[in-house]
């Protein structure tokens, strides 16, 4: 089975930078994974993005060997195991809020006898290599997103799931669970200190931590907080503000206020 | 934030009329939104839609002044939150049976503090403002179908939930709820003392109530009951209807039995 | 191979109507084929159609015995022996103004030795048999469209080509070629003129003629023309009509000025 | 309604074969619908298949008297109930371990009284006629997998629900609960055992039974152990064999090691 | 008819830019049309666009009122006229060399008795309104590209062809044109004395004249060299560009060498 | 530029493989590029596969190393320069005629001097890498089918045309063009005589040569005959065949006559 490198250059003590799709195009995913990302995850929660649209930039992706992940828009085990036979080496679980959960992403994530993936990895077979059904339960990473109270308070529950391999930070929800304003790269000492442990607590349980950030010294600081990766902005984030400030710059004057999410 | 019209509207005492498209295509979607409904539901429960060609035909509709809801195939957070960061002005919920069932869909339909929402409006801030994430509470509506036999049991106890915002008959599913045949602008007596308590307990409550009707006849009845929207037909029967008639009427002869749902 | 049944039915004197239909939706297009109609025509030119939807198109007529057709965009021979291969029984071209012109359509329309028409009935062996190859030049229809001043002109010449099968109207054309503004159910002394002549002239070819209209009535008086088939109308026009007619009873008024072509 | 040629077949003691399509594309399912099966499912849990290709597919499949049925890819009622209403005359349910996990799909495919689906069968209606509603109940088939340790051990509770029309298995599921490897034509002495228990226990309980099987010579035998249908390899699996093969036999040399699923 | 702001804008004096989309989605389309570009261009050459995508991107743009256009693929008048019963605003014709071809854009461009223009504006008419055909020959623009040695040869000639609005420069085809390597904004003093004589040969024959450039500098440039807009980059690009630039500055070395086009 | 590899292959005096595709499926498509193939060709000619779905299948294709080769439906310079950019290796045009004809494809297909191709290789940059523009022409195959009367007649001065690298034969277009019927794999002697012909003269040019064919058998002779490719069958034909086999053999009567193309 073709590794999943993103296990290694971690286990190496490498800093890995994980782009992030919402715009439902092939294309523009083939684009993106040739900029040198390690990793690229295809956000179906809050991307445009379903899962025919999905697997198109699954196979774009796979043009490159950057490693393929997939947001998936809820803990169901319809969309999960899709995924997953769709190719994916990562699912990115949002709002798992507590062990129960964090079993329940396992179960639907791993073949017998860990958990009850049903077996039919259509495409994933043919990325992966024939053998994949004996080794992809060791190879595909599945990570929980902590951005809920009750994720906060049981973190340590969910971090000890076995089977589950990290966890991963959405900011905004994060905030809005904490009762601030929904936004990225926080300066909040309540949200940092969240923040904070949960990077110390995934490496204290031998596990992995990513975050979502909006700028690249954010991302560094996290980096330098312990964080194996991290993710900066969106494919639309990114066109949205670098065309608006293009035009400001042909304009001459200020960069207007940006649409968009 | 761009203001829901709908709610002006009701609040003002105006009597609305929903268009409903189970077409999957954003051409006639656009082409619906041009012919002068206050609203357009997308069915993505009994139509032939999906999550990828919904959002073209949410894009279709925001060519204009229309407002864009949705039917959510189910009570299911994965779609019902795409849904909404898609865009969709309103939700209207299936077969909502008990108050358990109401809260969750206004749970997963609204930000902290009342809901658990995920934040992400990708092309709900294009449509509606970049202030999307601090209004969307106040403005996006949350509608429950009455249509099972729980749901005319637990009225009162639906319509108590905080943050719902009234609530729709289908009136086929309810016909065969309460013993009957499937079938729409119902006579029978006791299903329209069901249909009549509906919109009186919702305005009772302080709520929005709507239901679907075939008839432009019924419909009027509909709002003289005190119901602030009616459906009026689907895309679908509309085209089959219409096209039947034409062509009995160059043949000379009675419309055909007319085919389809 | 299946037989055109278009062909045995005007043979024997019947008159037919040909559905139209411009939404791209297979959904749509298979509620259109329950109708009644004896033929329906894709139109790949004005509606907003391409060849990929309109296979999809053709699938879903396939499940009745209405027989497919398909207007290309332009006489072009990638479009039309892709539109062949794809299983249309029946080709309308627009604006054949020479000889010449109809001479391409045919050439590109049929098999060696009458035409170049290349060999890969991908799909159309799968709608008609597995014979499909040496039938193909006796049962589809090849039909040029007379709309243009060179097509009035030259219309014996067109009538005059060998394997061309009839001619079709475009009334909106026909008249702005004439001098007139675009429309349809024209009463112009000179329009007619030019239709009736149209009609009586495949007559005396021993062709078939076929024209668009916009109502029931004028449909009938094609007939009488001698006009083999009528369209009448498209989905698109039909569904914006009714839906137009619709809400207009529901208010009380009069319908309101028709939005879209 | 159009009845379901499969009962029919059954009760008169036939045994049919069943397509399996996991290539998303309704041209290849046309293709295979005209090679003879008696069934086509379409996979929509381990097929490239999302809803919308599915609808597709169905539309393909229904040009010909072939009878269109479909995987659901999980027991989620938004998906069962939106396939019922494409048109599927059998609904095939994934890992169904309880009395419990039957009963629901048996709810959520089963008008009322017996079961709660929402009415709305728009393409449904047009494949099976239009007093579909009135018949869906006896003609629709429902079958519920038995492919895992729950699924076994509770056999008989599941084939006691009524509304469920059978039961079909997965093999390559079935042998990881079970503690083998995933794999098809299994020859183990305790898989075998499950396998011919199951048959019985369906007939038992005037149940039909199916499996999947990967060669003709398997597949007898299972008709012969008294399943009422076989599925034989998949869309994808026979491409992949026989591209393989005549690769192998051009080159002179032994096929090369299969890739994919 | 909804009046075409970009005549009014350059006849005013107003310099404008217009937005350039390859990436084939309407989720990207309607962002970009979000940031302030008065006009946005759908490629449909270059960019990875074909026909049915660009509808929807049109649908896209128009919930704005950015004016939209198209880029051709080529000087074909299939496509030329879909691209306008689309709703095109505009029309960019690559690659026009002569008097002739210029013409032939203009023909099936412009209703009679301009020119040939076949009539059916499906969606046009509702975006621009039912009097579409009465104001499509005024409204609508047509620009022909001037990128290759003929174009610049017969650049009067074309310039003289009645019913053509203007022309638009491609400096990567012009500069092979010329003898160069591809490339955007040219230094090389004979492009710049071709790109300066197009802009004023346009302004002495009364029509408008539009560049596309890489950089907000040249672009500025452009404008004050007499041009009234000027195309500013790609999505693609600023895509890549932006996301490149965002690596480099997170992994503290230079951007990389740039992938793509 | 990432080389053509079948280039190096067939001058080192390697005989190569080349798939077809027809099925409009990237996965598919991918499935097909696992199986050993040197190089797999995309019909959009008499595959049911257009401009976009094309694109997703080369993305496909590029997954592994197979060389992605396009067969464009028409000698028409927009979808030729399309199919470039979208990065196919090798473009094969149908029903070249004349010498006239092939300098077309090569003056469409090669940027100048050579030609006129347009510059914007959106797709192919990626693919290729950023140094396309420069390479292309060296790189990128150009092949003309023969297979009318005129390309027998012209052969010599086709294989003439610098810049065009090679032929390819089409049988059944070419037995229907010399007076037989349409099919593959022929034995008579004029077809024989015709077919070796080909391959002679296209090696005395210093040209590639490939046929169609649809057995290992008839491919190891074409082999044989000089040809440096054989393509073998297509993906629908190969799945039709294998299916009808399995069918036959479960059923223990013959294969049923196949249907379809």
């Amino acid at each position: 089975m073709r590794e999943n490198r993103l296990r290694r250059l971690w286990r190496d003590g490498k800093k890995t930078v994980n782009g992030w799709l919402g715009i439902p195009s092939s294309f523009s995913a083939e684009l993106m994974a040739h900029q040198g990302y390690e990793s690229i995850t295809v956000d179906m929660q809050h991307g445009v993005v379903d899962y025919a649209t999905m697997v198109e930039m699954l196979q774009a992706i796979s043009t490159t060997d950057t490693v393929p992940m997939v947001r998936v828009p809820w803990r169901e085990p319809g969309i999960v195991m899709k995924t997953l036979d769709a190719g994916a080496y990562g699912i990115i679980c949002p709002m798992v809020s507590s062990r129960e959960e964090a079993e329940e992403l396992v179960v639907w994530g791993r073949y017998p006898p860990r958990g009850t993936r049903s077996f039919g990895p259509i495409r994933a077979s043919l990325y992966a290599g024939s053998d994949y059904g004996r080794h992809a339960n060791a190879e595909v990473l599945l990570l929980a997103m902590i951005e809920t109270r009750g994720g906060v308070e049981n973190l340590d529950d969910i971090l000890s799931v076995e089977g589950l391999d990290g966890v991963y930070i959405g900011p905004a929800d994060l905030s809005l669970a904490l009762g601030y304003g929904a936004g990225f790269d926080r300066e909040e000492p309540e949200i940092l200190e969240v923040i904070t442990r949960i990077a110390e607590r995934a490496r204290a349980h031998g596990k992995f931590a990513g975050i979502h950030t909006m700028s690249p010294a954010y991302a560094r600081r996290m980096w330098d907080l312990g964080f194996h990766f991290v993710s900066l902005m969106t494919d639309a984030r990114i066109l949205a503000n670098a065309t608006a400030a293009l035009l400001a710059e042909l304009r001459g004057g200020a960069a207007e206020a940006e649409k968009g999410y």
